[in-house]
């Protein structure tokens, strides 16, 4: 079985990569799945679990101050999606089929399987840019809030992992690629990409 | 004409790979030959710029003190290595060949040329074992003294770029494509790698 996990930075494409990447091999492809299944488990609202998300961290676990009301009922909430993320995570590995996994810090989850792991990044100005593309309807953050975001979010998925891991989030050394999308016409790159995954997995024979 | 740079952290296996790459893609390669013709041109003997080359700045530009023995004329030659370097490096991309260059702060001194630029990383452990294997004849340092080694000259890479651009060492923005070479035997990544630089130059097609 080969495992490919993203980590990225919010605006950067990395959920792009994973389906484009999932397409061209073949494999199966996770990410708002997840969340799917992680509120089917934890009876939780799929919607009000993707406020939270990978998103909904900033304090977390430096302060128990919720970003949801700072209640601890809601904190219990957050600990609780973090451990069915966990147990969906570790479950989609036991299927032993191929497969991509965005977020969710699956790489450190995951580590026994031996994963194949790539972070994505960009430079400010590309996720910019693609995040105004992708704006979610209604959302209409002017470019400073907007640049807040981008920071809040990636502040966010790094306080998590260290919640998980002692490897630090986007550390070049904690991957076996990290890619710069910046520039880049996405699908692109997935060829290549493709080519290293395959590549590492196949780096024994 | 394309170029592809390659950034590396000592013992990351960075020269190795853009040999590797080099003969891959019949791109002319430069990095010891750099030396050569710096010396050539500033009339130093190349066993002793090899002695300043990227591994003899520790102290610049926090410092004037040497490294060769403080004497503000042995910093003027480290001055004119650097001055040198970067007209050898110019030169070669004025020839307007496919070419590989390693090391040397290229990507930053072609910007203009629009390099494919590559960071090499790799694990303490994996470069603590690649430098023992290619230890310099008759070096006999214990791994103490190595760890400090790898450190060392890293940071003198660092101080290095820090004096000819803003664009800090080693910063996933700034280069296309961050690799990290612990698990690999190197030859195994070389035609992914070529892959993604022939897709970057290609991506506008």
């Amino acid at each position: 079985m080969n495992i490919i996990t993203i980590s990225r930075e919010f605006g950067s494409g990395g959920r792009e990569l994973g389906k484009r990447l999932a397409d061209h091999l073949g494999y199966d492809y996770y990410d708002s799945e997840i969340i799917a299944a992680v509120a089917k488990n934890s009876g939780m609202d799929a919607d009000y679990i993707r406020t939270l998300g990978d998103d909904g961290w900033q304090q977390y676990p430096i302060t128990f101050r919720s970003t949801l009301g700072g209640t601890l009922y809601t904190q219990s909430n957050k600990v609780q999606l973090l451990l069915e993320q966990k147990r969906v995570i570790e479950g989609i590995a036991a299927l032993g089929k191929d497969c991509i996994i965005v977020g969710r810090n699956a790489d450190v989850l995951l580590k026994k399987y031996q994963p194949f792991n790539i972070f994505v990044c960009a430079e400010t100005e590309t996720k910019l840019k693609r995040s105004l593309e992708r704006a979610p309807e209604g959302e209409q953050l002017t470019e400073k809030q907007l640049r807040r975001k981008l920071k809040k979010i990636d502040k966010a998925r790094a306080q998590t992992r260290a919640l998980l891991s002692s490897s630090p989030w986007g550390q070049r050394k904690e991957y076996h690629l990290t890619v710069n999308t910046t520039g880049w016409e996405i699908k692109k790159m997935v060829p290549a990409v493709a080519d290293f995954a395959m590549a590492w997995f196949g780096r024994m024979e």
